[in-house]
């Protein structure tokens, strides 16, 4: 099979990448390296039936054409800044939704009609329900990221409806492992190599969060294009449990030998839009033969040793 | 107050205009007269506190220009045509996302925060919970329009909780009354002035399908805007029963006295994204005092007396 993956030089997009060409396929990886990082697609690039096309998803005719041949596309590329998301409101609307839309067209254009998208857990806003299934009620949005996954959600959805498409959408917990590049791991990791004696810490540190290790993640993905036939099929991905905030400090300072003084800026929310409780019910998805390897605890840790042996990371990323 | 009212030359938007002029307000109407129509306002142009500005909302420096000062903007201005939506995909987009997106940008520009939204209950897809509450199980999108409501209601919804904006999202089924100028009466009006012998109903004509007379949807937008306060609003707003669209067919012919040949066309759905079942649960708008006046078929027989009446309106709407 022949995949395109935007976003290929990504956290997601580098690992699905690697995956797929072990696995016999040709891979088209796009990415504008906004985010994405040459470094990761090193291994890649090593190999015969892998094709870097260094692109903009805003640039239609770039897109349309990067896709032609492909028989599934996993749609990757976004912006994942969920924090951020009120210092510049377009940026989630022409990096998510105006992407999606354009991936879409590109495929139409075509006759291309297979995709796979990352979507995210934080579309659920601050559900009631907890675990958190795919059919919860319909959640209000309470950020800017979340408003434009939704967007696509809706795009790629109507799409399956009005041309005959087929989606399997994921909703992602927060993904932990190799090629990390943000996130509270990556923070803190960055703050304790500036001052090793001071940790500060957004919000109050209770906040209850659900992750996931990268292989899982890719493991899912591919079993749920395998197995889950309808023309929409949506997905929460993430592990059976949840830990707080203090508990990945705590892990974090013990793995590196640290006792930093910790600072609380207090509030139940990190910042504007952190939902203080993240959990997704995987029901879903285990009904098809998933099941995460990787714990929450063990997946923070290979996170930091990854950055450990990667610091380059840290400059790169900012 | 100042209100600006985005389509305030459209059906709904210009009844709005004339509603909020009689009760002593100062009105800004936005339109660019894509579907609206001049001869809408003519009654509001004759107000001092009257001011029409044509602009599109895809022009974000004009937005931001006519918005100035505003206490309150209804931002009702959208691609309204949920049938043809695959036909030009693009349109939803820019016409109701983006467009969406500038009246926030706009609104933000001016630290104006009160915006009312006219969402559809298109967006619900095909609920399997009928009648639909505004919490019913999260949504899958079948039609471009309800995509591009949804995420604009995600937009507001975020700009709410990331800054500080106070929103009335309302979600309705379709209007009936004067100024209607698209929908099945205008369709099968329209149909049966150039043969009255013969009628074409797209689908079985069993689809169920609710309505509201316009009236009654800005007594409701009204108060709902006047009474609920919580930083996001949102409420169904239709008629508590519904009708099949062969009962409609049945009230039209007779209002008209003509006994044409029927024609379905077939199938559950009228068209790709055709929802066979549309009826809104509307506990919550009536918990705050509201109840529709106007039964269906009254709205649907005032609806054909306005046309008939207004035929120059079939001439400059295709």
């Amino acid at each position: 099979m022949r995949y395109v993956v935007t976003g290929g030089a990504g956290f997601i997009g580098s690992n699905l990448c690697d995956r797929l060409l072990a696995n016999g396929h040709e891979v088209v990886a796009i990415d504008n390296f906004s985010t994405g990082q040459p470094r990761f697609l090193e291994g890649a690039r090593q190999q015969p039936h892998f094709t870097l096309v260094e692109a903009d998803l805003l640039d239609l005719a770039a897109v349309t054409s990067s896709v032609a041949g492909a028989d599934f596309v996993f749609h990757l590329a976004a912006n994942a800044d969920v924090r951020h998301g009120t210092e510049h409101p377009r940026r989630d609307l022409e990096q998510n939704t105006l992407a999606t839309f354009n991936v879409l067209e590109a495929m139409r254009a075509h006759g291309i009609s297979r995709i796979g998208f990352s979507s995210t857990g934080s579309i659920y806003g601050e559900s009631k329900v907890i675990p958190t299934p795919e059919d919860a009620p319909f959640p209000v949005q309470t950020s800017l990221y979340g408003a434009s996954k939704l967007a696509c959600e809706g795009l790629i959805s109507a799409y399956c409806g009005g041309f005959g498409f087929q989606g399997w959408i994921f909703r992602f917990v927060s993904v932990l492992g190799e090629r990390y590049t943000h996130g509270h791991v990556f923070d803190f990791y960055k703050q304790l190599l500036a001052d090793s004696a001071r940790l500060t810490v957004l919000g109050n540190g209770k906040q209850r969060k659900s992750y996931m290790y990268i292989q899982d993640c890719i493991d899912a993905m591919l079993l749920a294009v395998e197995r889950a036939t309808a023309p929409v099929n949506i997905f929460n991905l993430g592990f059976d449990g949840y830990v707080e905030v203090n508990d990945s400090v705590g892990w974090i300072v013990e793995t590196l030998g640290l006792q930093p003084q910790i600072h609380h800026t207090g509030g139940e929310r990190g910042w504007v839009g952190d939902n203080p409780f993240i959990y997704l019910d995987t029901a879903r998805v285990r009904a098809l033969g998933w099941e995460p390897q990787v714990p929450i605890q063990q997946a923070i840790v290979k996170t930091l040793s990854w950055l450990q042996e990667n610091q380059w990371v840290l400059e790169v990323r900012q």
